[in-house]
């Protein structure tokens, strides 16, 4: 079993299967580590972190080298398959006791993005279909069947987004100007992208399609990772800072707004990226469409609406300076919510890998959850 | 003659005058020189600029060495008094010409704010008292009527300021907090500020006033300006994004947003730095009251409406980078509109020196021009 998921990493690598169609390897599934593209270092260096085992992983969710629901969701995964891996090279008894102390560490993390709680839910009906004592007797065999699965959540992503990018298409036209927030592209997927699948798809459908970037304080996704995705893609953008989106949106330069999701709530509000509130804001004010692209393992149905969803507040120095240089003055108090909640009322359409959903978004979530693997 | 503007201007730094009620010299105007603060340098060091020469003062308008729209207006007179003196020393026949092409070189520097122009207009009286020949004959005595002219706009300013702070105070109330935009602080004029004039008093005059200042992007007056000044005057604020704004808003954070101005058509639009369209569409949707805060040397009734306004594009290397680091990849396009328009149907009410002027502004505002000084 132990050389099998060492053959599928290197097909992966050497051009088989979905991986084989990404220019970008985010989170990258080995038999020994989770491969991380550094994002805290993109643009100006593509450089990849090797964790080996599961704590690294978390250590690198909390500093931001991995971040994107999506990706998020694909790098818990890698580090439960390590979690089991350090589980029998240390011969523990009770394997799934360590698998589930590594599911309390990594679901501390970050407590927005739902796809960690929802990789966790899927990696664990693996080891449950064990026993402890069968687990005990051949751990190396679990954690064979927990890497498997890791990799199978990784393709299936990608699978996922591609599917997104062909519906997500079709609802744009040749010469549209989209308007996008964030990063949730192949930097916060397995490798293509939710709202930036949807890019590439049009951009590979469409003559003329064009990308304006929010640059996405505070941590500027938008100029350090959109920017960098689309140059290397080779699709047309302009950055903006985040508060000209308005200006331009109310000059008819943007026919569609699209953005990815932490969380997708039972009623179809949306917990992402800080400013998204504000986006959906402006498009009703000027009637353009505004599209939110997820899987469906960012639906989380048991939160009725968006009020309850946990909005995590991170340092705010990375209000008060960037990249080491301060900017307000010592001693300055700064807030940094680093979500907001979009009402479903704001909301156009839902671009999941099985279809556009429409509004009333409870019924459409709940038969799209009956097929798909929500968490609900 | 010329001994009276030195003795005015020892007198104003010594305690006289309104411009000893201020704590931020940012504009101050000396017979041989305007000295600036140097904003691009602030919050981190409080260094100040002497300018000899009206080619200085241009210069440093066009690299933001002084900002605001009233503080350009001042520092516009300034350089014109400068413009003479040059003259004069130089012994240059035509005076008039000299001070013309100064006024051609000074209205060229930044687009948008019309506060330049109003500047312009004003000195222009001033010389046109005096016929080509007696400028000729007497250049020295032209240079320190414009001398005390400039210092006449300048202390004029503070007390504009003054009481557009105390018409503002009153639409506020014990507890609110403000969020404003960019700096329309002391910095952005000639010591009290606009905005942060409303502010300083509101904070003089009710128990638990507090602001919310959007970062502002690019150029971070929000950050580096706004904040400084808020913590000289020890007035409590958190800074935040300028996407994190509608958040606060919607979750009733905020009780009333106030900005300036850089130009303010006959009906009311008004031209103000980008970001602030957005704020207005956020106030309307969730019924919180926004005022602009400006005097009415900003009011430019030649446009009707704003869609004639100039909006200034500056170098689009302000978004790709920030605090001076790169943020985009190498090659990255951006754009870079400073300001942008907002129409008077989002503006509750525009608080001038002469009271608060509410809706429909175009009655308000001729009525306004006719008593005061505007473009028209």
């Amino acid at each position: 079993m132990a050389g099998e998921p060492t053959k599928r990493a290197a097909s992966a690598a050497s051009g088989h299967g979905p991986g084989s169609r990404l220019r970008i390897r985010t989170v990258e599934i080995q038999p020994d580590a989770v491969v991380l593209i550094d994002q805290r270092a993109l643009p100006h260096e593509e450089t990849y972190v090797r964790c080996a085992t599961w704590q690294d992983v978390a250590q690198r969710i909390g500093d931001m080298t991995v971040r994107g629901a999506p990706a998020l969701g694909v790098a818990t995964a890698g580090a439960l398959a390590l979690a089991a891996r350090q589980a029998a090279a240390a011969g523990l008894r009770d394997v799934h006791d360590a698998l589930e102390q590594a599911a309390v560490g990594l679901a501390a993390t970050r407590p927005t993005a739902v796809n960690i709680s929802w990789a966790i839910a899927e990696m664990r009906k693996v080891w449950q279909q064990t026993s402890a004592s069968e687990a005990a007797a051949e751990p190396q065999a679990l954690a064979a069947a927990l890497f498997t699965r890791a990799q199978q959540i990784h393709d299936d992503d990608v699978e996922r987004c591609l599917r997104i990018g062909a519906h997500g298409a079709g609802l744009l036209k040749p010469g549209d100007t989209i308007l996008t927030h964030c990063n949730a592209g192949a930097l916060a997927t397995a490798g293509y992208g939710t709202a930036l699948g949807v890019v590439r798809a049009a951009f590979a459908l469409h003559e003329g399609i064009a990308v304006l970037v929010d640059e996405t304080r505070p941590w500027l996704q938008g100029a350090r990772l959109t920017a960098w995705e689309l140059q290397v893609e080779g699709i047309p953008y302009r950055l903006i800072t985040d508060s000209m989106a308005g200006h331009f949106i109310a000059r008819a330069a943007v026919q569609a707004i699209i953005v990815g999701a932490d969380r997708i709530a039972a009623n179809g509000d949306v917990a992402n990226k800080i400013g998204t509130y504000t986006l959906s804001v402006l498009a009703r004010e000027h009637d353009v469409p505004f599209y939110v692209a997820a899987p469906l393992s960012t639906v989380d149905r048991s939160h009725m609406t968006g009020a309850t969803i946990p909005i995590e507040e991170r340092s705010p120095d990375e209000v008060t300076s960037f990249a080491g240089v301060p900017t307000a003055p010592v001693g300055a108090r700064a807030c940094n919510p680093v979500f907001d909640l979009t009402p479903a009322a704001n909301i156009t359409a839902i671009v999941a890998e099985i279809g556009v959903l429409r509004p009333p978004y409870a019924d459409a979530l709940r038969a799209a959850c009956e097929e798909g693997t929500c968490i609900s």
